[in-house]
């Protein structure tokens, strides 16, 4: 039933914004009513007649079945609202979906509307009056009670109230000179941002600004127009070329967002793919969940990176279908990350094609940033760089179909993008409206994204130091039994488990320590896993580390919020105080691909890599030498690794 | 038939993607089947047996019709697959949609898989094979051929290309400094752009760049995450007091197109007021459909422009249901304009709520460039401002419940957002998707676009001058036989009626007369009404003007393309060649709004306000004094004009 009603919701609204509980009861409940047949309908039925897909199969059975004299006699009356059964000679319930009359498509509820305006004329003059409104003059004001919008709106807000998913925002203005800094409602007043997704600090990065302040200066603010219409440029060109190299594909192209690149892309396919099927990680970001919504596909959401269930469900699907498997390679709210390669094995197994959402990886992970794809053969990207397809085949990241990425994240601008085969972009190019009806993104933006992404593939140091900042939080945390969600990427998920305790610890540390860190409430994480949610940067140095501990910790004795130990004396929870999760969980970024010496500290690694960047990131200067055993590398070039060699 | 596929379509994804004909063949084509009824079934029966929804409804009507029986026998084979059909003791059709087994919907699919691989085993031990594999193990590969994606790739963009609907991008890299002129692939080749909706050339304007260079140097690239986790800032909060005043609203939102806020704001309260019905435009945006589209509630597509339509369409409603009345103030690609305040009236009456996109016209219109709801009480804004809501109760403006709009087109950067009560603003805002999880404006954007509407809301000269120059360039085109499709608004769009003569003329335009203006072809205008889309700008001065008027009429003579006679001698078409349709599109910008003098010439007039615009414009002054009559207004305060008083 369950796997029905799921299938059933991604194609049917009702169905979409009812309960199974309520579907159940429906189903299950019948009522006396004077129904075509007689006799008694279940509740779902009922329904079923006023939707115009069903309501017509079922008339089309019902006239094989008995013939078609039901269709004359008089309809049920409408329950509930003490309006009174229409006589013989009015519509019945098919005038609901006739395809007779004026266009309109409820014109039994007009009838009553009817009723109520001309209260001392006959049912049967009220019906007519309605009917012929339209076409004999304009109809007169009916004196009912209009729908009451305002107080529509202030129970949608007392829900998120009352439900503590109510998003209070911080006015956070992040310093571009004072990185991590960022001044509040008040320009003097300083706060260490410990949240944001500019997880590398690009927002501030010299090459980025310059490029942007130069093609701000020669191409204006915005791009004018559509891609199609006047919007294109040498910038769209570029980036989306910039953007093909890194991920090793033959095309890319650039959307408004990521959210718009993946919705657009999936609901197109989706809705293109004749008979497609779309796998989707339980934990899929809502970009995809809600492409997947609008392509009106058939969705089978797999347990979270569980690829037993995943195979499962591909091998109940004919061979035949296309299928495509979407998912994540870094999730961002528990920092889980896919397991990419088994996952195209299924795909090739099944006939299936990978979409895979890099949009927490790009600039993070692999020698050249292109992501966790990139990461899985790390020595091939580091000694051959991406220039070259065939020195790329075969890998990870060759073989996944779809990349989509952000520009926004560790990239420091804004837009997302999609990467794959020429035939597959220049489909979407062509089919998808959200790509399609859209002004470009400014000129300057795509510069500035370009430049960041070039210099991404040449610098490896922002990213290193970001691990190894990333991993000197996770271990100070552990240290003071403060309940790191475990996981083997960038993300510091701290569980606090209750809306309002997670909304009191962020305010506190904002009030209180002139930390920021946002509470992610449900439904951004499902009830009971609320949690703080910490992104450390290469800029987030020894003092401020120990500054957010000291003061996450106090936080946590003030409000009495969980420890570690708490969570594994109620036997653990999302990997909390389980040690096999612990275990589980080793950083992706191995020991060598950071830098660490042989028995080297964890604290000596962070402290030398980071005074080689000092010079780098003081001067503000981009054109520095790379630091460190590090070579630059430009998109294409090789990347001399010399831990990886 | 129309009205109930149209609503249909709206909520079925099958009936979405099929054509009336289609449908209409599939619901009279019959065929012998081994259906659960015996006898024969139409096609559309069949098809529905395959829907989650449909076939639940088809068996449960079976069921009380004739018993339960025919469920325990065998259904149909997979027609045209070759497939034997099952034995009576294997699992037909029923299975398809059984609520058992492992979770997977396509049992009787897989089934068919399984015989293929075990072709020696009988069919009945092929199934049990097949739902226990999940369980017992991981499946074998299947060996049937997987679907091919490049081969649905290929056929996608051959179709596009057979229908002369694909779309090939021209490389155009407008000038800021040499506005509107831009350049080509090569830096040398310069053409002049007159298809651009940077109508205002608002994306050069002294005070949006320094906006944008100084916030670019404090704040940096990007917003680094959404605008609940760390996104947030006093750009954002600034930017929308600006628009929420700009239109006399309580609140705005900002978004990162306008695009999506349509999208998300339609498809939220589409889906969450209960059974809402929309009414729509048939001219309406893609934003607008998808946004209509994605929500699920009922929508009725009201004739263009058509107050009649409308209303006959509003009464069949009855007056308690929530109904969103969704529409644009100028018509993209016709240039027609609402007739915004008769749909406020309706509105009222029938208790709907109006959403009006003033994309094309948010700095182009009123005397602070509100839109056209704002020039319609132009005298009342002029001489009170917006600033005081008090005053003005009861403007067309202030009766529009929802105003729309773009950052991107006049205001010459990026971005959308919505205009609103404050608690309808709070609504979208905790509600809608595409909102919360999308990473903000970058704050440069956000200052950049703030400083364009206060620009614009204190000068009129950008708009004046736009606004004769459309003038002057249609009245050239009408002396010259072109056919312009009449309206009361800055668009200028010329029939041609052919896609492939479309693209020949703007091709031919380019490369011959470096002048760029795309041709429009579809689905952005339906079939047969293909046009070239010219957008004239403060910037087009008189030798540029002749220019391209010249090079039209030579492009329309050598292609042979149909004169506004011809199309007058075949009776008319959109418009073209139909007086009355003349008459009724007088410019809604008056002579006088224009500060044209009595007695005056169009010519004298455009020459009058472009030398006195020259100084500014050659200077990039942005702190010029204002010009001519119009006194400087910043928001809020009054706007002396003398043309008015």
């Amino acid at each position: 039933m369950e796997a029905l009603l799921q299938q059933s919701r991604a194609m049917c609204p009702f169905l979409k914004r009812s309960s199974p509980t309520t579907l159940r009861s429906l189903a299950t409940a019948t009522r006396p009513s004077t129904s075509p047949g007689g006799g008694t309908m279940t509740n779902l039925q009922r329904i079923a007649r006023r939707c115009p897909v069903m309501s017509k199969a079922l008339a089309v059975q019902s006239a094989r079945m008995t013939g078609t004299k039901r269709f004359t006699s008089s309809a049920a009356g409408v329950p509930g609202t003490g309006a009174p059964k229409p006589t013989r000679a009015s519509p019945g319930k098919r005038a609901l979906h006739s395809t007779g009359g004026n266009g309109a498509n409820m014109s039994t509820e007009f009838h009553k509307e009817a009723q109520q305006i001309h209260p001392g004329l006959s049912k049967t003059t009220a019906s007519h009056t309605a009917a012929s409104a339209t076409v004999s003059g304009p109809p007169r004001a009916p004196t009912a009670t209009p729908f009451d919008y305002n107080a529509f709106y202030d129970t949608e807000l007392q829900k998120k109230h009352q439900d503590k998913s109510y998003r209070y925002f911080n006015n956070i203005n992040r310093l571009a000179q004072e990185f991590p800094r960022a001044h509040t409602t008040s320009k003097e007043e300083r706060v260490t941002v410990w949240c944001s997704n500019d997880y590398l600090g690009m927002g501030r990065n010299p090459e980025v600004l310059s490029a942007m302040h130069k093609t701000l200066d020669t191409y204006g603010a915005g791009a004018g127009g559509t891609r199609n219409i006047s919007g294109h440029n040498q910038h769209a060109v570029g980036l989306e070329n910039t953007l093909a190299k890194l991920h090793g594909k033959e095309g890319a192209l650039v959307f408004s967002s990521c959210y718009v690149a993946n919705d657009a892309t999936l609901a197109t396919l989706g809705s293109k793919l004749p008979d497609c099927v779309i796998l989707s990680d339980s934990l899929n970001h809502a970009s995809m969940i809600q492409g997947i919504r609008h392509s009106g596909a058939k969705k089978m959401v797999f347990k979270h990176n569980d690829l037993v269930d995943l195979e499962a469900k591909l091998a109940s699907l004919p061979l035949h279908i296309p299928k495509i498997i979407a998912f994540e390679s870094v999730y961002s709210m528990c920092g889980s990350i896919a397991p990419i390669e088994a996952i195209c094995d299924l795909a090739d197994k099944y006939g299936a094609i990978t979409f895979l959402d890099e949009v927490h990886a790009v600039g993070m992970y692999g020698p050249h940033g292109a992501g966790v794809a990139e990461h899985l053969d790390y020595e091939v990207y580091a000694s051959q760089g991406t220039a070259n397809p065939i020195s790329t085949k075969g890998t990870v990241m060759d073989r996944i179909d779809i990349i989509t990425g952000t520009l926004g994240k560790a990239y420091g601008c804004v837009g997302g993008y999609i990467a794959g085969s020429a035939a597959f972009v220049d489909t979407i190019r062509s089919l998808a409206p959200g790509f399609i009806f859209t002004t470009s993104l400014p000129p300057a933006t795509m510069a500035g994204a370009d430049a960041a992404i070039q210099y991404q593939s040449r610098h490896q140091q922002d990213r290193v130091l970001q691990q190894l900042h990333t991993r000197a939080v996770k271990q100070s945390f552990k240290n003071l039994d403060i309940p790191v969600i475990p996981n083997p990427s960038h993300i510091v998920p701290l569980l606090v488990g209750d809306a309002e305790l997670a909304k009191q610890a962020s305010d506190k540390l904002l009030e209180e320590h002139g930390i920021y860190v946002q509470a992610i409430n449900y439904p951004t994480v499902p009830r009971g896993e609320e949690r703080l949610r910490i992104t450390p940067t290469p800029g987030h140095t020894q003092d401020l580390r120990d500054h957010l501990v000291e003061s996450v910790n106090a936080v946590w004795n003030d409000l009495g919020i969980k420890r570690a130990s708490d969570w594994k004396a109620m036997g653990g929870f999302v990997g909390v105080g389980v040690e096999a999760a612990e275990l589980e969980n080793q950083p992706i970024w191995t020991d060598s691909q950071l830098n660490m010496q042989p028995n080297e500290t964890l604290e000596a690694a962070v402290e030398r890599e980071f005074q080689a960047a000092v010079p780098r990131m003081k001067a503000g200067n981009a054109n520095a030498k790379p630091i460190g055993s590090i070579a630059a590398n430009p998109i294409g070039g090789p990347i001399p690794v010399a831990a990886a060699a």
